[in-house]
């Protein structure tokens, strides 16, 4: 990697976005202009139809991290004396759990490891048990190892009970289909820096219109009202508070190119494609990849760390980026992990070349035993 | 105005930014790369010094429009338990009452016209009349006019009460001198899009450590905890969730420029050299200004609409945008008003330029009187 050229982001967002995308944040403007305003509404516009919720659902973006969102979603959609049932496989659904205690709202979380999922016949014991659940709140993809969780499964367990869903579809959105004409969500949140490619800098929650009505009064905040949020926005196409433009304008460029790509289809052909190549790769230089393919999504992999004792995380890393190739650390508790993103602006060749990357690291470390420690 | 060049934003924020700035959001950022920690811990170190913070306050950066950041600090800095005095004299004094509301923070205010401003005599009988007041949240610079508070004034009065002080200094952080070695202020919020002349998308609370020790769990709200934030960031000179990488290397880019143009003393001299021209030469128009000059601030003007009843705003707006110039609405609710920002990576030149286009749009609509219709 040359002085002053960057490194590819294998993170889970930010990730590295195309050119096109960053260029579109050459430009300032006015957040009280019409011009800017039709961006708002095309992009609304186009993030309803990525999970076609035309007619039935409503897209309110809201300025700050995914997280934020989230947490709106939570505050505004579930009414103050609901409960919320979180099945709980990673750091993504413990993330939900803390802010419903910040929020005040009664929850119970089903616990289950961060290789195994939930299953429709674990919600609905679940309801058996406490009549008083309104909601559930789900991940949809565990960014913490890289589960994806059966959606559907959940959200036809949801419907047949009348219990409201609420998905945290962050890393899905764009790269796994989610249909809303089909699937009974309540509200699915996402981020424009995920895999429509898109700078970080705004969330956005795709929200049933008949219960977004319904949600007024229930904020414990001003920022992250989403009911005001969206009838001021239907009222004047603007946001209600400075919106964050350049990101907004970059946000547009990325959908562009999301569309010409040919949507949610081709994009997460595209990143099966790198995470297939980038687990054989790893597989041939004897990585052991933490979750069976099965629930693998192609969006983050994540693998055991190598059992040698010259392996240490902050080395491998470092040697690793001067390669040119950023990784992320893993997100568990239980067991030593490294991860590696297959999104964002980039192709197999990419995973090809992070696998040679790997490779010369751990020959320049002296790293032999690649197989984690344990039978893990 | 050629097709494809965009107009000069003179709206206080967003505003029209340099090139430097804007392409310092050409490059990715990983956001756990030592790298871009570098950046973040930079940042707070020097925005701290802009306001000489260093050894007694901290800088907490926040995703989000400024709202978020003022939202966050009367939630964390107030305890659950004390009453806010909100002297008002504009809406974003207003949004401080309503954000109060939100929070369930007992508070009181006193309300006071647009063009009139609070003094310590008005601040200390409020004490008297109520003891249970904790602390004060002011308006440094009310946009919704262009109206500079007297600061140090109010923290004198807080400071020999000991109340506790928080400003929002959105629009006046880094054109008007403030000084936190001699000024008691508890926390002071401003934002990435405004006078440092960066991208909007974060905020910043720079808050006494004394105070933002002692503020944990006070939060309703995850993603708006100061507190944990702050914790993280110092352990770990990361962001707890995802900031917005570009908007924050832009930032960078922003205070490079800021310091290297000589900080507060040439910004705001700069900004009030535009300011003084614009008003000018809309006088030699016949426009009034709404504020008298004494407690102009130099960010933004506010002009009365002309009486003629040619004029309509849609109209002007649209026929100056044409020519190159994006003014702003008026924010008053018993005058009709637009305003004109003086503020962004624009100079005395573009203020001249500003009042020719404004004399064309004049003559094209065929606006004669353009003095106010009452002897306002």
């Amino acid at each position: 990697m040359a002085n002053g050229n960057d490194p590819i982001l294998l993170t889970p967002g930010p990730l590295t976005t195309s050119l096109a995308t960053r260029q579109a944040m050459l430009r300032d403007w006015g957040s009280w202009d019409a011009a800017f305003n039709a961006i708002t509404t095309s992009i609304r516009k186009d993030l309803l139809d990525v999970v076609r919720g035309e007619g039935t659902h409503e897209c309110v973006p809201l300025q700050g991290s995914g997280t934020f969102s989230v947490e709106a979603a939570l505050a505004n959609l579930v009414p103050r004396d609901g409960k919320v049932l979180v099945p709980q496989n990673g750091p993504y659904c413990q993330r939900i759990v803390k802010i419903l205690g910040y929020l005040g709202r009664a929850h119970a979380a089903i616990d289950m490891p961060e290789d195994q999922h939930p299953t429709a016949a674990m919600l609905e014991a679940a309801f058996r048990a406490d009549p008083s659940i309104t909601h559930v709140a789900q991940v949809h993809l565990e960014t913490g190892v890289g589960m994806l969780n059966p959606l559907e499964e959940i959200a036809g367990a949801c419907e047949r009970h009348g219990k409201g869903l609420i998905v945290d579809a962050m890393s899905a959105f764009g790269a796994v289909q989610i249909d809303l004409s089909r699937t009974a969500i309540d509200a699915l949140v996402a981020a424009s820096g995920k895999c429509i490619e898109g700078p970080p800098g705004m969330g956005f929650v795709i929200a049933r219109r008949t219960a977004l009505e319904k949600c007024g009064g229930n904020s414990h905040s001003l920022a992250m009202d989403l009911h005001d949020q969206w009838t001021y926005m239907q009222r004047t196409s603007q946001w209600r508070f400075t919106p964050p433009t350049h990101v907004v304008a970059a946000l547009r460029a990325a959908l562009d190119q999301f569309i010409a790509e040919g949507g949610t289809a081709a994009r997460g052909a595209r990143y099966r494609r790198n995470c297939d190549t980038l687990i054989e790769g790893m597989a041939a230089l004897g990585f052991k990849s933490f979750l069976p393919r099965s629930v693998q999504a192609p969006v983050i992999a994540t693998f055991h760390a190598p059992a040698d004792p010259a392996y240490d995380f902050k080395t491998f890393y470092e040697k690793v980026r001067a390669r040119g190739y950023i990784l992320y650390p893993g997100k568990l508790t239980q067991a030593e992990t490294f991860r590696v993103g297959c999104m964002g602006a980039i192709d197999a060749s990419e995973m090809r070349n992070v696998v040679s990357a790997v490779a010369g690291t751990l020959k320049d470390m002296g790293i032999r035993h690649v197989a984690p420690r344990a039978a893990a």
